[in-house]
């Protein structure tokens, strides 16, 4: 096993830096993602790291700035697991680019989204021995990866609200699956963030600073932001549009898989859907007709509060051509909209429109 | 000044039970809304209460069951003020009656919503004082106002979970606007629930009943829940459905008002938005072309976090038969959906599609 550990049939959008999801199909079923079938999203190289050198410093505005090794991690603190869906800001971007063009982004499916135990410390625990103070209203980390397709070429970087950071459900981790964390998923140590979207669970994490405002670097600041249509992002001003943080109701179908051939008659369809930090899936529809009449799915036992919602139904199928949809609907009624195309941005985050998989069905 | 101390232009639905809402216009400029604007959801008489003869019971599962008095609240907790916006849950139900008709259901347009300042004592230090036991996930209200047009009649109530009746901005309130609360708003004295559906805001509040499940009530177990447009709400059994609680994504368009005749050109549009708890209003974008361009409004200052966010943008309309459309992004980068076709449900809640007004532009 190499550093990815990954199967064999993943949809590998770019090698270097290594860019990939699972079939959708190999997601359903699995309340936990296999490791070998999680989505791999990287900016830069994949850096090895030897751990018994690895160095975490905690620094900016804290009383006693800290500088850990794994070990001190490990035995200085209390170990958690919390099981956690990531969901690349990106994720379903493939539709926003049918709709007009995204140069230089990643297409991706709906497969860029994963589930697993993760093991490590608390981030608050951390935070509270360094003595975080009062003024400290962002937690920034800075991770080992260099991103070279960028200018000027810089480490990845993000930041959470302090609020979120000592919140409890936030990690650093070292296991995935019981299994330590794999090199291609952060090894040794990697920020697990809940309820937000990927990009701020920062992996291969070295350094940990509080802060009077969000992370200046270019993951925080200029990408990972919803800009408005007729913007150039390339002129947008730094902090300008919607940061990404907390992530938005989604849902897609995993299966039958886009283009598939079934028979006519009952067909179960199976999804996912998240809802993001405070909320939850409270019911997902499922329609055979473009949204004129929706069956209500079974929501699947959830293996935690921070996890995503697996879903099936049963819906009857016509022969033919045939689309189906689906939607999800939150704890506070909200819902997904329709179309793509009014959500279009620039950098092409956040497609949470319905969810629609395209079937022969033979009689 | 009767009970009600209401403008002359409110819109009237029904006079028995009071149910009325201002023109939207009257809500724009208006950070606070004048308590004489602020919209009336009734399910049955208001109730006259002599405050001197007036108690609260504290029962259920606490530690030690309350009877208090108006003098005892007002002067054994600290009093506190909340800025709160209250919507009712069917506010813009108007638009999904003109998809299908919902019998026996007011038509309420776009203005069932409204902003004051509470001030009272906080529903946390009551519950505090009385010992709220473990097992006490849920919070029930129960009022003086007894809804006939239901079988059985009974009074009206609610719950919220226990959580957010313990979080700090759920208010006991006994004035309004820095005035005494108004007897058509709840006197002597009513619940406060911020960042919820304005149906857990309980009017003329007598008990409070610490539960290990959410309320009983006939307004908690079959009204104010999301059923399935195929579902008969007669026949839905208690507590199926989604329950409404935190109030979802909305935004609504104030002025120009509706049918209106404006000039070609440059036009000043004007509306609020909400998040409900937990999020905030990170965008509102206005189009005067049915959603293919968008025009980011100003979001004006924020008179507290659980007020909606009031904003104004200003569009260039051509000459002619013009329809203006607004939508919200929350923190999160969700957004409205499109239509209220999909949205349509047999109770008629929560209708969180697009605000469209219809306008005459003359050059």
């Amino acid at each position: 096993m190499g550093a990815w550990n990954k199967r064999d049939d993943m949809l590998i959008h770019t090698a270097e830096p290594f860019n990939a999801e699972p079939p959708p199909a190999a997601l359903a079923g699995h309340p936990i993602t296999p490791t070998d079938t999680f989505y791999s999203r990287n900016h830069g190289n994949i850096p090895r790291i030897d751990p018994a050198t690895w160095r975490l410093s905690v620094d900016g505005l804290v009383e006693r700035p800290l500088e850990l090794s794994l070990a001190d991690l490990q035995s200085r603190f209390e170990h958690h697991t919390v099981v956690a869906t990531l969901v690349c800001a990106g994720n379903r971007r493939g539709e926003l680019m049918a709709v007009r063009d995204i140069p230089g982004q990643t297409p991706w499916r709906s497969a860029a989204i994963s589930t697993a135990r993760w093991t490590g410390v608390r981030l608050r625990d951390v935070l509270t021995a360094a003595g975080l103070r009062g003024e400290a209203h962002h937690i920034a980390f800075t991770a080992a990866d260099r991103a070279t397709g960028i200018d000027p070429p810089q480490t990845f970087g993000g930041s959470i609200p302090a609020d979120k950071a000592t919140a409890g459900e936030v990690l650093l981790a070292w296991r995935m699956n019981d299994e330590p964390l794999p090199v291609a998923h952060g090894a040794p140590v990697r920020v697990v963030v809940p309820g937000y979207v990927g990009a701020r669970s920062v992996k291969w994490v070295e350094r940990i600073t509080a802060q009077p405002h969000p992370s200046s670097s270019y993951f925080q600041a200029l990408d990972y932001r919803i800009l408005t249509a007729e913007t150039d992002p390339d002129r947008a001003p730094a902090g300008s549009g919607l940061s990404l943080g907390v992530a938005a109701l989604n849902s897609a179908i995993l299966t039958p898989s886009e283009g598939s051939h079934v028979l006519a008659g009952p067909n179960v369809v199976t999804g996912y859907a998240t809802a993001g930090e405070h909320r939850a899936v409270a019911r997902v529809d499922v329609s055979a007709d473009g949204g004129k009449t929706w069956r209500v799915a079974d929501i699947e036992p959830s293996p935690g509060p921070w996890a995503w919602a697996l879903w099936h139904a049963t819906v009857n199928l016509p022969p033919g051509r045939v689309e189906i949809t689906a939607r999800a609907w939150d704890t506070s009624a909200a819902t997904q909209p329709e179309h793509p195309e009014p959500l279009w941005n620039p950098l092409g985050y956040l497609n949470t429109s319905w969810s629609n998989v395209r079937l022969i069905a033979a009689l």
